[in-house]
C-alpha cells in the first residue's frame, strides 16, 4: 500500500496548471505499488494517474522509463502513457518529487492465473519486444546477474535466518550462475518486471502493461524467464507446464527462439529466481519496523530457485 | 492507508451480477479511510466506491448507516449515496464481510482549511441536520458521555506514559464532564465525525460528506462541538475564533441555537475533544507492532481539551 508523499487539494490544481487537462475533480491516493505514490486522479477531461517517484526510483533513470512507455504507446503497445505539459515537459516535480501524470488503463490484474492468461502474455511480450527494438535510450539491468553478488554480500550469513545452509546453498548457486549465465543471446528492451499485477486484462483479453521502473536493456528471453517464475506455479508451489508452454508458445508465434535461447532457458529461469529471491531476502532481513508494506517471503523463490536447478532442458517448461 | 480484504476480479465480477452497473472495467484500493477496505470501481455505467465494512464496524448498524445516506440524498444532501441491487438489497456480502456499493462524490477533502470552508461547512450541517429530522431510524452514541468512562478505565494508569499524570487529569476532567453533561438540548441525527476528511469540496463549494460510519442520534449541537476541535485549530494549536465564528453563525442562518445551546457549547466543546483523545490514546496505548496505520498523536486532543476548559462561554468561539 503505498503512498508515501502527502499531496494537497491546492498542489494539485496548481500542477494542473502545467497541462491541458482541465480542472481537478478528485483525487484518491492508491493502495497498489510500493515504490512509488500513485493517484488515481479525475479531471473534467477524463481519469488519469498521478505517480511521485519516490527514492527507489533514481530521477535519472526516468527519462528513459516515460520515453519507453511513449515509444511503445506510438508503436501500439497498450499501457500508461505520459501526459505531456503545455511545455512538452512529461516529467515535472510537485511536492520535491520528480512526478508524470500518465493515462489510465482499462482492466484489472488477474488474481487467478489461467493457461488463456499465459497465452495471451507471451504473445504481448513478444509484441512489446518487436516495439521495443528502435527505442533509442538505453538502461542497464542493475538486477540481472552482476548485481546479485553485492546484494547476496549485503545479506551474509543472515540468510541462514530464513533456513539453515542457505547462505552456503546461494554462494554455490550465485558462483553457477555466474560461471554458466549466458552471453550472445538475442537483447533487446525487456520489463523485467512482469508480475500479474503488472498485467491488466479486461473482457477476457490483456489489456495492458504497467509499471516499467525495471525496464532495461537486457536478453529478451529474461523476461520470459521472469514469467515462468511470477506465472507458472500454482499456490502449493508446484509447477504448471501447460501454463509455461501456453506462455512460450505464444511468444514463439511471433519471435521463434533461437536454439541457444532455448537451451539457456532453465538457467535464466533460475537467474530469475535468484533475482527476486535476493530482493525478497534484503527486504525481509532489512525491513523497518512498523513499515506499511509487508515484506515478500523470500522462501517462495527459494523453492522456484531448486525447481530450476534440477531442469535439464526446455522439456521441463512444455517445449519439445 | 486501508484495505484489509482483497478482492479477486473475479470475486467483483460476480459481485456485480446482482447490480445493474454494467461491467466491470478496473478496480483500485483506495488509500484512504482507516477502518474499512475502500476501492474505486470503474464500471461501464460510471465510477463507484465498493466499501467492505470490516470488523471495526458493527453489522447490526450498517442498515442504519446506510438508510442514513439514501435518506439524506434524497433530501438533496450531497453524500455517497447506496447502489441497491436487482433485489432491492443496498448491503450485501464479499468475500465474508457486509459490502456496499454507494456513488462516487466529486471533489477533494480541503488540506488546508480557510475561513470559506468552515463557512459553508456550517451551513451544510444544518442543511443535514433538517434533512435528517424524519429519518426513521436511530443509534446512540455509543461514544458520547456515557461510553467515555469504559474507554479511560481500559487505558488506565498507562495515560502516564504520554504525559505524568495524565491519568489524574483526565479522571478529574470526566467527573466535571459526566456531572455538568448537557441534557434538554435539541436532538437529531448527528454526523459525529466531521473531520476535513470526510468533507469534500468542488471548485470552492461544499460537495458533500461522507463516512457516515459514527452517524447516530445526539445533540445536534455535538457536531458543531466536533468541528471547533476538527476545522478551528491551526496547526501550532492555536485556536481560531475567526473561523469558530464563520462555522457556528452560518450554522445559525439555518437553524439558531437556543439559549441553552449557546452556554453549552464550550462543555460540548470540551466533551468532544475528550472523545478523540480518548479513542487516540487507547489505540496509542494498543496498536499492534507494525501496524499498517500509524496512530495518531493524542496530545494534539489534550491541548484541545484544555482550551475548552479554560473557556467561559460562547464569546471564545466568536459569538456574542
Amino acid at each position: 500500500m503505498a503512498v508515501y508523499t502527502e499531496v494537497t487539494d491546492d498542489d494539485v490544481a496548481a500542477f494542473l496548471q502545467e497541462y491541458d487537462l482541465g480542472e481537478v475533480v478528485s483525487m484518491k491516493g492508491i493502495a497498489e505499488g510500493v515504490e512509488n505514490s500513485n493517484f488515481l486522479l479525475s479531471t473534467t477531461t477524463g481519469t488519469y494517474i498521478l505517480t511521485l517517484y519516490e527514492k527507489r526510483v533514481k530521477r535519472d533513470d526516468l527519462p528513459f522509463f516515460l520515453g519507453l512507455m511513449d515509444h511503445l504507446a506510438a508503436r501500439g503497445i497498450r499501457c500508461p502513457t505520459p501526459i505531456h505539459g503545455r511545455d512538452g515537459e512529461a516529467l515535472r516535480e510537485l511536492c520535491g518529487r520528480p512526478a508524470a501524470i500518465v493515462t489510465f488503463l482499462q482492466g484489472m490484474w488477474p488474481k487467478r492465473i489461467d493457461v488463456h492468461h499465459c497465452r495471451k502474455l507471451g504473445r504481448a511480450i513478444a509484441q512489446m519486444h518487436a516495439a521495443g527494438r528502435d527505442f533509442p535510450l538505453t538502461r542497464t539491468n542493475d538486477l540481472s546477474v552482476q548485481g546479485w553478488r553485492p546484494l547476496l554480500d549485503a545479506c551474509g550469513a543472515r540468510a541462514d535466518e530464513i533456513e539453515s545452509g542457505l547462505s552456503n546453498e546461494l554462494q554455490t548457486e550465485l558462483e553457477g550462475l555466474e560461471q554458466a549465465w549466458p552471453a550472445q543471446l538475442p537483447e533487446g528492451v525487456i520489463h523485467a518486471d512482469l508480475f500479474p499485477d503488472n498485467v491488466f486484462f479486461h473482457q477476457g483479453e490483456l489489456s495492458g502493461f504497467i509499471d516499467f521502473y525495471f525496464a532495461c536493456n537486457d536478453q529478451l528471453a529474461y523476461d520470459l524467464a521472469v514469467c515462468l517464475n511470477a506465472w507458472c506455479f500454482e499456490t502449493n508451489s508446484e509447477f504448471n507446464a501447460t501454463k509455461a508452454r501456453a506462455l512460450l508458445q505464444a511468444y514463439q508465434e511471433v519471435r521463434p527462439f533461437s536454439e541457444a535461447e532455448l537451451q539457456a532457458l532453465p538457467i535464466l529461469a533460475q537467474g530469475a529466481a535468484m533475482r527476486f529471491l535476493l530482493t525478497r531476502l534484503f527486504d525481509w532481513l532489512n525491513h523497518p519496523e512498523g513499515a506499511y508494506v509487508a515484506p515478500k517471503d523470500p522462501r517462495e523463490y527459494l523453492r522456484k530457485l531448486r525447481f530450476h536447478r534440477a531442469v535439464r532442458g526446455p522439456g521441463a517448461y512444455g517445449l519439445t
